[in-house]
């Protein structure tokens, strides 16, 4: 089933305790929608960029299944930028710079041919502009998940508390659900967000994996991969929620049985995406090295206890 | 299989966000004692206590087969004595007081029955005692656990490397692991602590569960429960360790896939624990109650996906 991916695409520069890197491509759908494709060719994706932006790029895209018809190309204007630095434990960062340059006038606009699409997921943007997405389906998605930061909730709580009421599945982190919710306790901080009138949520917890709550008292956890080395986390979070809703909307299944296994499928490719800079890993990963992944969560995770 | 249970008991003072106790039984080894009496009845806790020791508490351990032979009263002394208060996350906590009394000059002496037991528990103590009791042992145990803390890495490094040379598992929390090996991430630290001689080792990460490793490469991870409410975390690693080695003593199986039983059952041990004060909800625990816990972790970790 067709699955819209809004966003940003950007240009990124990193520095890790590895290296750094010059301007390369970033943004949040870009990741979604590079994870996405690893189970679905029914991708449009919409966002914005200057014409700076490299065309061999999007046709790279377009190849992996994902259309861009809903990329909005801005002649005379620069993409979106952001650089970054992380800290030593890998598990904090520094923003160096910011230039949101096309994406301050960002007015994303669904093709026609997508506004009847069975699954959204609404990358991390101002919670206006996430409902303006919605507002433009004609009919209600199967599934809308959404991410969100905790700068909309300094500046912008009411309107994005009404967007979480709008969807179905919020991916946040922990410190954003503690935030969000004002508790400390996740398990509580769960039911006070479910309460705003999304029934699921995905709590990340980075390198301690995720935890996926629904508003009937139904908990599961997925660990992260022990990794020997984190070279850069960039991207790792909208990895995992396009893989997450990627395998959602290949397999036409929303119970809670089959996100836990699209949790899993989340957790593998971005346990990848974490290996190298960017998205270069996430460009060159076969269905057979994902597959050989997910059998290490399955091993990582498993064991048998017969209770009398 | 009968278990040698090595390490203090002692009072305790503590304060939570939620509370103050006077002072209340506590002590590693009458949590790990509690914990793994749970699933056998011929443990040994060796251990000393003043006078000032209730012997009532002494005879409730006795009623639950926890022998007291190896427990050394002493007369006209005090015993050991700790005060903490938990800061507000109950992730961190400050010593208050500290009253070594008895422990000054605790000289463990294994009852002659025991020293052939197959299962050694080596709760924190200065790792020469550690070694005092391996070398009592008449023949090799089938598997010999221990615990340490970050303060006899400060001062007593060689030594501790030696003993950890001398048993089969090392159950040590994250920060821990990273000060033992130099290394932070713990994939890279597992494998190092494991050259220093034992086979297996378990990383308490606290709240973001734990992690089995062995020599051959092989990883198992157990989450902890998400709890609404942690009340006091006293004694929490303790009673998971109690958990572990007595699930594994009372079923005769020291294999891999059984250590990964035994962690969840641990774990559930210690998410009773923190429910209430001390030892108090460890006293009043029920099979049914236990079974009913470990079926959680069940449902919180397990999915299904069939690979190709």
């Amino acid at each position: 089933m067709s699955l819209v991916v809004v966003g940003t695409v950007a240009f990124d520069a990193i520095e890790t305790p590895f290296g750094k890197t010059d301007k390369i491509i970033g943004g949040a759908a870009t990741y979604i929608g590079l994870a996405a494709s690893n189970f679905s060719n029914k991708i449009q994706l919409v966002s914005t960029v200057g014409d700076d932006f490299p065309t061999p790029y999007i046709e790279s895209l377009n190849k992996r299944g994902i259309r861009t018809d809903g990329l909005q190309v801005h002649k005379g204007q620069k993409s979106f930028f952001w650089s970054g630095r992380y800290h030593n434990d890998m598990n904090s960062r520094d923003t160096l710079e910011t230039e949101l340059n096309v994406l301050a006038d960002f007015n994303p606009v669904v093709p026609e041919e997508d506004r009847s699409a069975d699954f959204v997921m609404l990358g991390n943007l101002q919670p206006s502009v996430q409902k303006s997405v919605i507002e433009q389906m004609t009919k209600r998605p199967k599934l809308i998940a959404m991410d969100t930061m905790n700068f909309w909730m300094d500046i912008a709580m009411d309107e994005l508390k009404e967007v979480i009421g709008m969807v179905d599945i919020l991916i946040i982190n922990d410190e954003e659900a503690r935030q969000l919710s004002g508790d400390y306790s996740l398990v509580s901080a769960a039911r006070k967000i479910m309460a705003l009138g999304c029934p699921y949520l995905i709590i990340k917890k980075g390198e301690h994996g995720a935890l996926l709550f629904n508003n009937e008292n139904e908990v599961f956890f997925a660990p992260a991969l022990p990794l020997e080395e984190v070279f850069d986390p960039t991207g790792a979070g909208d990895t995992f929620a396009g893989g997450f809703i990627g395998f959602l909307a290949s397999t036409h299944d929303i119970s809670f049985e089959n996100m836990k296994r699209a949790i899993i499928y989340g957790s593998a490719l971005a346990s990848f995406c974490v290996e190298k800079f960017g998205t270069e890993r996430l460009e060159s990963l076969t269905q057979d090295e994902i597959d050989r992944r997910v059998q290490e969560f399955v091993n990582l995770v498993q064991f048998e206890i017969s209770l009398s």
